[in-house]
């Protein structure tokens, strides 16, 4: 059985629509098994209509939230009962649970992954992957997504490592790694890219060199190894200029009528979704004793269902030993 | 009389082609003389046939070319009759001339311009900045977009002021400045960018605060500071995001017929345009005594026309002297 913790509180939407993707995702795979944390008296009532397999679903009582509004610190020392803390405390004394999922507070949630579920080792520092979709229509890792601002280049090479075994988690075969630059020749980047060009070299990972931002979504790499800083400027530049393009289309399609409006709308919607990498799927925190699924704030009950997917998978494919065995642990 | 120099070699098409832009460039411009430099022969031969006004068409014979293939510092050595050399040269010992365009090697053109043209003091560190076309129309001003790779926070500071006068010398009343970063609020980013915005802050800058890259073409900002590394990734991230969606377009137009499909296409094409930064425009060097535009090496005689457009601009506005001003030189 795969056993996640999923926490209902702290989105946008109510922890009764969250749910639903929950059900949803209890009936795609058998051998999932859910602990929800949230108002039980809330939850169990919404369930009271609902076809499920209750043995695989477990209700926990949490009604407390955790806010982006609040030092995370403070938070989570002051909020014991919050479906954050829960969630992951339930992570770190349970051995059985395996991943945990929240589309709660960024900042409650990472500290709560480091401070309870804690690292892997105290040598590895956690990295913060995001998946986009390539031209090719595979997906590409981007290790780390702006969780660790400015790391030496042991680190970065460790985000590369993290990285490869994820992809590896995500049914990937010997992932390809390259290096964020401002080229794609050996030799270009700043004195800390061109000494983890240098270290990465040295490692098992199937390294293929540097890559360049005009590159990112034709390449043939299936890992972006980044330091934070530069990772997050890269996810959120791809897609202010996808989405530019995309609100393009919208806008002409608005001087247009009937069908041909239409069909422009069906079109830009279509690329929203393809291009939305916030909405549709989640952030992983990778390095610590189990993975941590952030989904958007935004989620919606098809996107609990498709982070639900990605902890499903890396718990089956046992992302956690893949990195162990990366680091030597 | 704005008097500048432009090189017609070193380009992918020939200087002949280059030439007509030059042409153009004289009669949208009566004030306009401009010295050309390549192969005097191919050049004269070249104008016999067209309609211009002599009085302004300087041709400067310089047959050599700078290739990207070449180390620049031994090619600007070994090639005192390239017309990169010689342009820069007259840079320097004319007065009267004003700027110096090029679409030829970006490597040989960096250090003719540094060792030719000279950086305006020794204190200052010349930058390059390059525009892109925001949602609502109006130009943003990356700098720098990768030409200083990693500098401290005083840099980051003069790369502003640099950008800032740069965006008054084309029109724009006391630019709007934002800081990369990656969030918004203030306390976002690495120790060397929160360094920055602090001295920001103490500048007469228009100085709004953080720019992330979501919002890189709907912000308020005229202009973006930026370290060069991160500004490359952000600059080349942007067009690849914005090329994806148009990719997707012309991929869908293939998947229809007749009217529809030429009307996909068509509009395809139009977003190309806007968003393809390097051809239509050029990055500009400044810091220089003399204002340098690099064209991109793919230049037809538009692209020609468009960077004469900004060398004339700039020279006509005083772009030096609004430099030398923020730094009180």
């Amino acid at each position: 059985m795969i056993k996640i913790a999923v926490d209902l509180l702290g989105a946008d939407r109510s922890e009764t629509e969250l749910l639903k993707g929950v059900l949803t995702s209890l009936n795609n795979y058998p051998d999932l098994f859910v602990y929800a944390l949230g108002n039980k008296e809330v939850l169990i009532n919404a369930l009271e209509s609902e076809d499920y397999d209750k043995d695989r679903l477990e209700i926990i009582d949490a009604p407390e939230v955790i806010t982006n509004f609040e030092n995370p610190m403070d938070a989570i020392r002051t909020k014991p009962k919050s479906s954050m803390v829960m969630g992951a405390t339930l992570c770190r004394d349970n051995d059985e649970v395996g991943a945990f999922v929240s589309c709660g507070a960024t900042g409650g949630l990472m500290v709560s992954s480091m401070f309870l579920i804690r690292p892997l080792s105290p040598s590895v520092t956690p990295v913060l992957v995001c998946e986009f979709i390539k031209r090719d229509g595979k997906n590409i890792c981007l290790s780390d997504c702006g969780a660790n601002l400015e790391n030496p280049p042991e680190k970065i090479v460790a985000f590369a490592k993290m990285g490869s075994a994820y992809m590896k988690a995500k049914g990937v075969e010997n992932p390809a790694v390259r290096l964020l630059s401002n080229g794609a020749e050996e030799g270009k980047g700043t004195a800390k890219i061109k000494e983890a060009y240098n270290l990465l070299k040295e490692t098992n990972l199937n390294f293929k060199g540097n890559i360049e931002g005009s590159t990112v979504l034709s390449s043939d790499a299936d890992v972006i190894a980044t330091d934070g800083f530069e990772g997050n400027v890269l996810l959120k530049t791809l897609e202010c200029g996808a989405n530019s393009v995309i609100n393009d289309i919208y806008d002409y399609a608005n001087t247009l009528e009937g069908k041909e409006k239409e069909d422009y709308i069906a079109f830009a919607h279509k690329l929203h979704k393809r291009y939305d990498y916030n909405t549709q799927g989640g952030a992983v925190l990778l390095g610590v004793k189990k993975p941590v699924i952030k989904g958007h704030g935004a989620a919606t009950a098809e996107t609990m269902e498709s982070i639900i997917k990605i902890a499903h998978t890396l718990v089956k494919n046992n992302v956690v030993d893949k990195i162990k065995a990366e680091f030597s642990l």
